[in-house]
């Protein structure tokens, strides 16, 4: 079940805009033109204003309406919406958009115009998702293959047609079977020496910097991870990314521990266990302007616990946030120089592909 | 200058849109918490039908123009419409219309809901691009970098944060600095030697193959692209993925002939002249249904001249088109199957960054 929305824009030149006879003169063009699409369309409501322009609603039987806003700046835009049933064929084909595109932009004299595929909306399936800046992207997702909630967060695994199985948690993207270059990118494979190192997980329940970092012949791993179902859910569902490390909870490499980190950082602390490694594989940053909150306090205490658990040359990797976010990677970079001792940090970054856009990550040692 | 329009959609029970009565108490619930956004809204227009619904006009002094449909299957469609004059704030952040979302869900006891980011419409620099699936992307472009027209096309350089310079041929997305694994999956980098071997490169006017080629230490390349302005372009806004092989016409490794590749195929198959690699990379397979038309007889006289240029062992490498396409790829393929003598083909794939999808290539060689 779905609506489909299908957004056309012109630019005209100013003098076509400027004043009521010409929106009129415009309208009239758009009305002809759009009875050959849709031969019952009524112009059921207009509106006209000197400051902002000509509004007008048409419609075909009351179910495709079609409205249109003729700005006095050179603009129109133009809506259709219609309620497409499941299973039955678009009423206008890409095809038929294209030409009342072309069509229409011949019309107006028009040196710039734009259509957009049709936006689906009401779907059971959000193909939709939004970049850490905020762009609209849609996704070629096909399928809900799971769907479940832990006492932690919503838990989704979602087809996608070119990207695989994608982890969904929260509905946010998280990992999907097209993703090695994040997790390679996270733990700066080929630049990194893993082998017979001490390494310590935080989260990273979908197994993926597991599996790989075992492939660097490490002394032993240890990995906190609180929502056990996440980790049943990938085990089952994203096994092209981890492999089978989440079968088992202990081998001779390494242990899964179903716990809060930080009460285990704790623990590691009064031990005075130390690593060679420590990956940060939480939540992503808050995105918000302001350093405060519940999730920046939750990110500057794991900071200070893992670095207590560090040896004096050791590391701390975690992933960042979009390479664009430049205020969030900012507030991320002051908290890590709150910390004391010092540290410095290094950044790496890749285009993953299930986020489709440039994400950053942070290698972080005592200064 | 631009328009925004924001879109937002609910799923309601079934009972809450079934009858006239019903969805009237939904659009009093609807105006009463818009009110809180759009203090001056007003009921401007409003129409019913059994078999489509509801569907409403509201505004605020005709500037920003919310309408609604309510169908009667369960779903609520919100568009708010309004212009942005350019350097001026959106009308409603991020942080708002999340909010707006969340109190009508509540409201409207609904347990499905969706809100876009702000379509922006009119713009001079297009940020939406298609997919060849035809999804909607959109790309964090933020300047114009360079803009053309050769005899042959329209040529364009666009800047985005993530992807760098970008080009685009008729307003297609061509090759980016982000996309060297779009030239290392076309050359098979790392299964393909190339070492002392005669290569001929069909159309490749970016640059970006012949820089890749040349690094493997190749006999002699020779290029054959028609439009001067291309490699220009590219030589100029393009030489983190091109270096400077487009600065020369002719080294001792390689030649640049400007010119149509099929008068010059013709001209090497008259002197007898063979090559171990032809690549192809010209314009992208057609999108359409049908085998027909000139595109795919260009596709066709390629091939035929391409394979009377390759040594009995050589092969022809090109792109193919997004890996969800699969009637187009069908088509190409059936394209390759009607070849004599008789071909046979295996295929690579990629996620290309500045396609924001994934992409197949073709090995050819003689069956």
């Amino acid at each position: 079940m779905a609506a489909q929305t299908i957004l056309f824009d012109f630019t005209l030149d100013k003098d076509k805009t400027a004043d009521e006879e010409a929106r009129q003169q415009v309208a009239k063009i758009l009305r002809n033109e759009l009875e050959h699409l849709f031969p019952q369309l009524e112009l059921a409501y207009s509106m006209e204003s000197p400051e902002n322009g000509y509004f007008a609603v048409l419609h075909e039987n009351k179910d495709t309406v079609v409205t249109c806003r003729i700005f006095q700046h050179g603009l129109l835009t133009l809506n259709v919406e219609y309620f497409l049933p499941d299973g039955k064929e678009p009423l206008i084909s890409f095809d038929a958009m294209r030409t009342v595109e072309l069509i229409l932009r011949q019309k107006f004299d028009s040196d710039r115009s734009k259509y957009l595929p049709p936006i689906k909306r009401g779907g059971y399936i959000d193909i939709y998702m939004t970049s850490s800046d905020e762009r609209i992207i849609e996704y070629d997702i096909d399928k809900v293959v799971y769907e479940g909630r832990s006492p932690f967060q919503k838990i989704q695994i979602m087809h996608s047609k070119t990207l695989g199985n994608m982890l969904l948690l929260d509905e946010l993207q998280n990992i999907a079977e097209s993703d090695l270059i994040y997790t390679e990118t996270l733990m700066c494979r080929g630049v990194e020496n893993y082998e017979g190192k001490e390494i310590c997980i935080l989260g990273g329940g979908d197994g993926a910097l597991l599996y790989e970092l075992l492939k660097e012949n490490p002394k032993h791993v240890v990995m906190l991870e609180i929502d056990e179902l996440v980790m049943q859910t990938c085990n089952k569902y994203l096994s092209v990314i981890c492999g089978d490390v989440l079968e088992k909870r202990k081998t001779d490499q390494y242990e899964i521990v179903v716990g809060d980190c930080v009460e285990y950082l704790k623990k590691f602390i009064g031990e005075g266990r130390k690593f060679d490694y420590v990956f940060g594989d939480l939540t992503d940053i808050p995105i918000t302007d302001v350093p405060e909150g519940e999730t920046w306090d939750f990110i500057r205490t794991i900071f200070e616990h893992s670095f207590k658990v560090l040896k004096p040359d050791g590391k701390y990797l975690t992933h960042g946030n979009g390479s664009t976010c430049k205020v969030q990677l900012r507030l991320f970079e002051e908290q890590l120089n709150l910390l004391r001792p010092k540290v410095k940090f290094t950044t790496t970054k890749a285009f993953v592909p299930s986020f489709m856009e440039e994400w950053l990550f942070y290698q972080v040692t005592f200064a």
